[in-house]
């Protein structure tokens, strides 16, 4: 296999830091090929997790080697909490005890816990070696292994130390996702829906049909893959250091991050995609409010979300809001507020969404009382 | 003071991301200004050592609040261990302690550890804040500020973790200098010498000159500083990150990288700027021994340097060079040795460096032999 008969290929434009995105099944078992082709002569670390490292590392590790490029391998444990200083340090110093020079390639092989750590390590080590991303949930697929953000995160708050910092290339293997948790890969779908929502309705349209194949494999879940790589990277070419128009990708995030902390992180509670799925249909409802879009689109964006088996309310969440103001504080974490006025991202109906700047919190508040209560 | 009215200004052309290089005396009480220019608006993170905060802190944090910039002081030990992991997450954790947002500043005030670790720090907290450089070493205003490398060590090595970050403003007050200890002013100015060496033979002539003014302050200690940062702003300009001709800045750098090694890197025997003044003189004396340059050349760049107190020969390093091969080692250790051959700064006389690659590794060997004995 090369670039050309990947079943897709997306090519991010970042001038002389423009990459290949290569969708399809079976591309971790020719990774060496790829690669190679991009990096010839190199060898490589290949970062991962304790779950993904069962699955898929020995597939990786021996198409590098049969392609001539030697490895070392890092694996470290599975979730959020490798996010962190102390890992990256682990990972930096594995890097650097496997003497490879700044030529040389760091592999993420993982969800985007690993993408983002190997992307940030491979950022720092020697001030910046070759970094290649083999995604292997579809969050990472769609999302985080697309655009450039690497980083890890502080007691102060998630992703607050990092670096923009581009893969040099992306394989994501569509067959991977066989092995992902049910819940995990429905996650994931939540950001797939997103790139519908915020420009894209005939894809949303898709989507609508075509859920039950997209989760089962085949065609229809490489073509998913490939139109929210290309939704992303369009985003990203616009706006590689997210000054403007990048916030589109935040659709339904502010409530969404409100319900995580409110959660307290906890995955058993609620996973980041279905927090995003909540809060893409509050933002759609509290844009109907507002008297900008139709009550018809929020029950139809609901009724997709339900159907691919996402929450799109607030029923599991009674336990951990109290009342609108508690969410409310929890907003007011994640954004700035500035003289009572958050930015927020609206929507006129499906794949009309559009930043909306000065939001008055009162309407907020408001909206939040009625759903949730005083 | 406005950029204008700094003694000299140097300009460091890079993109969108060039930035002015202010030089003269009493630029730190006059920072606030400086600052609010350039970046209006803002809050700031200090970062300073504990040698540096004595003599200088009061000063910047005055004039800051001057121009009605709120500060947090960031104070971490002097010396190049502060150059560690450990010290950068405490750095990163007090400027997020402080809610410093991205379009706020890290300062760094003190010579090339702290420049070094706050540039880095910069870099990553949010994925890059603004950057400004208050260098308060000779090296710092003529080497480290210039360039936009930024980092830490490893255990491995030195430098091996960091970023390429440019800073928006540098100030290299000159009077700064007057508290520095005499030892670190000679150390810097074997830097200052270096420039003329590589391709400015009227710069190293007017040195020879004028040392001693230099060394007691005045328009010629501005005279040589900015003449040396334009030095290294034309290298870096021409290749930001070191894919080429940056590597001229490495003349007298590998044989005095190797002597820092030998003596384990212990301040007390060696510092940096003293490996640099013999390391410039040896490759001066190979270069002859080659055959490119003239014997003559190599004398009269040890007796400027002897001049300037200081160390030329090998002759204070005796007990930690055992004999010619420990010495090859340590340069092993420092440069990839390709086949046999290795890079090296040669010259074909004062002011004529040029890149030699694959110099013979027996020709060193031999070079050494008759240096320090079989
Ligand atoms: N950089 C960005 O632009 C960006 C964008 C969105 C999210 N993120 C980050 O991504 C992270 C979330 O990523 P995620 O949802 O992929 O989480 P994750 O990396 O933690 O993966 C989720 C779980 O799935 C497991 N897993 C991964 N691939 C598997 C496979 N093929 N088979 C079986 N198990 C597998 C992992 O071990 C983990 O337990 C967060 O840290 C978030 O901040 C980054
Ligand atoms: N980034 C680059 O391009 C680059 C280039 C060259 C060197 N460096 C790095 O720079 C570092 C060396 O820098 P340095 O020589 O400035 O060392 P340094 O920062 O350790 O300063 C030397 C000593 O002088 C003290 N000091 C600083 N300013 C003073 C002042 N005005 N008055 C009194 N004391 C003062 C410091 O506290 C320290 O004890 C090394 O870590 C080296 O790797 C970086
Ligand atoms: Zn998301
Ligand atoms: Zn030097």
């Amino acid at each position: 296999m090369t670039a050309s008969d990947a079943a897709e290929t997306v090519r991010v434009e970042l001038g002389d830091r423009s990459y290949d995105i290569l969708i399809g099944p079976g591309l971790l078992g020719d990774a060496g090929r790829h690669v190679s082709t991009v990096l010839p002569g190199i060898r490589a670390a290949i970062v991962t997790d304790d779950n993904v490292a069962q699955h898929h590392l020995e597939t990786v590790r021996q198409s590098l080697a049969d392609a001539g490029i030697e490895t070392a391998e890092i694996v470290v444990p599975a979730g959020e909490p490798s996010k962190s200083f102390a890992t990256l340090q682990e990972v930096v110093s594995r890097i650097l005890d496997a003497r490879l020079e700044r030529g040389d390639a760091v592999i993420a092989l993982g969800g985007g816990v690993i993408g983002d750590l190997a992307g940030f390590a491979a950022a720092i080590v020697r001030r910046g070696m070759n970094f290649v991303q083999m995604p292997t949930t579809l969050l990472a697929q769609v999302d985080s292994s697309v655009g450039g953000k690497t980083g890890i995160n502080a007691p102060h708050g998630k992703n607050l130390v990092g670096a923009f910092y581009q893969p040099r290339l992306v394989l994501a293997d569509t067959a991977a996702l066989d092995t992902l948790p049910a819940r995990e890969f429905r996650a994931g779908y939540a950001e797939v829906v997103k790139y519908g929502l915020i420009d894209r309705p005939d894809f949303f349209a898709w989507l609508e049909g075509n859920w039950p194949a997209i989760r089962d494999g085949g065609p229809e879940r490489i073509r998913a893959i490939a139109e929210s790589c290309r939704a992303k990277a369009d985003v990203v070419a616009r706006d590689e250091r997210e000054a403007g128009d990048r916030a589109l990708l935040n659709l339904g995030h502010t409530f969404g991050h409100a319900l995580e902390a409110a959660a307290k992180y906890d995955p058993a509670i609620l996973v980041h995609g279905e927090g995003v799925a909540i809060g893409m249909v509050l933002a759609h409802e509290f844009s109907a409010r507002m008297n900008l879009a139709s009550p018809d689109d929020a029950r139809r964006v609901a009724a997709h979300l339900e159907n691919a088996g996402l929450p799109t309310n607030l029923d599991g969440m009674k336990t951990h809001l109290r009342d609108a103001d508690s969410m409310l504080g929890f907003i007011r974490q994640d954004k700035k507020v500035t003289r009572g006025a958050l930015n927020f991202i609206l929507t006129r109906g499906v794949g009309r969404s559009f930043i909306a700047k000065d939001v008055p919190e009162s309407e907020v508040r408001g909206f939040l009382v009625d759903k949730i209560g005083q």
